[in-house]
């Protein structure tokens, strides 16, 4: 903790000399706030601070245009809770890395190996309704893309369907809310073939077989191309699989994607 | 445009129903702020509309407590600006899709093909100073993957080096900001070997063999993991290539990453 000084936020100090404010731990009444935040920048001033956060809940979002008059700006915000922060030193530039700015979607090729059909579907709600696509979605925050895209498949279509490598993914800009998105294609194998369609999201959903799917006129051309990319798995059977392994420093465990033989797997 | 009924925000209408005000085109002054803002909820409640989008910018973020009151959350904020939404359908569930929450970092393996040789780094201001490192770092919003890893090398060892294929990636959550996070590795052909290392950044920096980079006492399992698939992939030769195409209905550019030989290239 910082030196708590008369009337100043305490905060939280980080290792690169910085103080974070957190609204939960410090609430402060809107009548009183905009002098301690005067007091506390002083402060921090003084102590040659570096970057200053302050984390707002909804239910204190008045300390909001008291921080932007002084020049405070957004980093990022969800649900309940704002983050602003300054860069307090004068002469050096500022080195707080942007907030997270890419989506991340699965899509699943779910390859019936004898028949050489996968499963397909048509959403309800799409831009191009007629059109056939792969089952696929977003992945959830703090969701594995093995799991998101299994998860996918089996809302969508009611199949249960194993991931077994990943193929092809493409990376492209200005999406959804500005981010740039990352789309995954996986190879998946279906353990149960009857379709049950998820009839909200869904309008139709059947097994079509690979290369119809890949000449199919109501394919867009970007599936197409991710499609011609399983034409290619299919010959030399070299996939994007994945091992579990453990973050040597933080402890926490890694998914590690690489190019390897799935021929035997 | 929504139809305008006096007194109310105007907005624009999106294709889901749902409604957005910008703070740049409809400017409000605190005084009269919260009377539009509920005469527009009400005027909406009864138009059957869905999500109901604020984008606020920084000089104008005393709407943010007033809307806050009204059962409004955030749904990011960047900089200048804070996008909040409310639900309005009271049977229906809320369907709002997160907003991007995955870092994106790469590595990079500049390999010198006939001295088996990379380049290491070693960083200032790390936990682990003293252990080797590939160089990398965070893509730049709207970035490509590939132009950000031949960046960061020049940035911080001055070497020139051309994206050949990724090779592998590691995905991982609870990471900074709470977000998860993908760091891809890279192997790059150098075109110059000369070091010229960025002091801000790097302490040290040096060619050093691939099979000592994996038995090396300082480097982290994590990166002797990621090391020893450069290892596979100079047996098989199989890597993860790109292809630039063209988006079938927003026609932005998109880059595909697939599974390809990369002996003859």
């Amino acid at each position: 903790m910082a030196q708590h000084q008369e009337n100043c936020f305490c905060g939280q100090v980080d290792r690169y000399n910085g103080i974070t404010v957190d609204s939960k731990t410090e609430p402060c009444d809107v009548a009183l706030f905009p002098e301690r935040l005067e007091a506390s920048l002083n402060q921090w001033a003084k102590d040659k601070r570096r970057t200053i956060w302050f984390r707002v809940d909804l239910n204190q979002s008045y300390w909001i245009p008291e921080l932007t008059k002084r020049g405070f700006q957004f980093h990022h915000a969800k649900q309940e809770q704002a983050t602003l922060y300054r860069w307090l030193p004068e002469v050096e530039m500022c080195n707080v890395p942007p907030y997270a700015h890419t989506n991340l979607g699965v899509g699943a090729v779910v390859l019936n190996e004898e028949t050489k059909e996968i499963l397909v579907v048509r959403e309800r709600h799409s831009i191009a309704s007629t059109h056939w696509k792969l089952p696929g979605g977003y992945v959830e925050p703090g969701e594995d893309m093995t799991t998101a895209v299994e998860r996918e498949v089996l809302e969508e279509t009611g199949v249960i369907a194993k991931f077994k490598c990943m193929l092809a993914f493409r990376h492209a800009h200005r999406y959804a809310f500005g981010c740039s998105d990352i789309y995954t294609i996986s190879c998946l194998i279906p353990q149960t073939f009857d379709i049950v369609k998820c009839d909200r999201e869904i309008s139709e959903c059947k097994w079509m077989k690979l290369d119809e799917f890949i000449s199919h006129p109501h394919v867009h051309d970007n599936n197409r191309l991710l499609a011609s990319k399983v034409m290619e798995y299919l010959e030399h059977g070299m996939g994007i699989t994945v091992t579990q392994a453990i973050h040597p420093i933080n402890k926490k465990p890694i998914s590690v994607y690489s190019v390897a033989d799935t021929k035997d797997s």
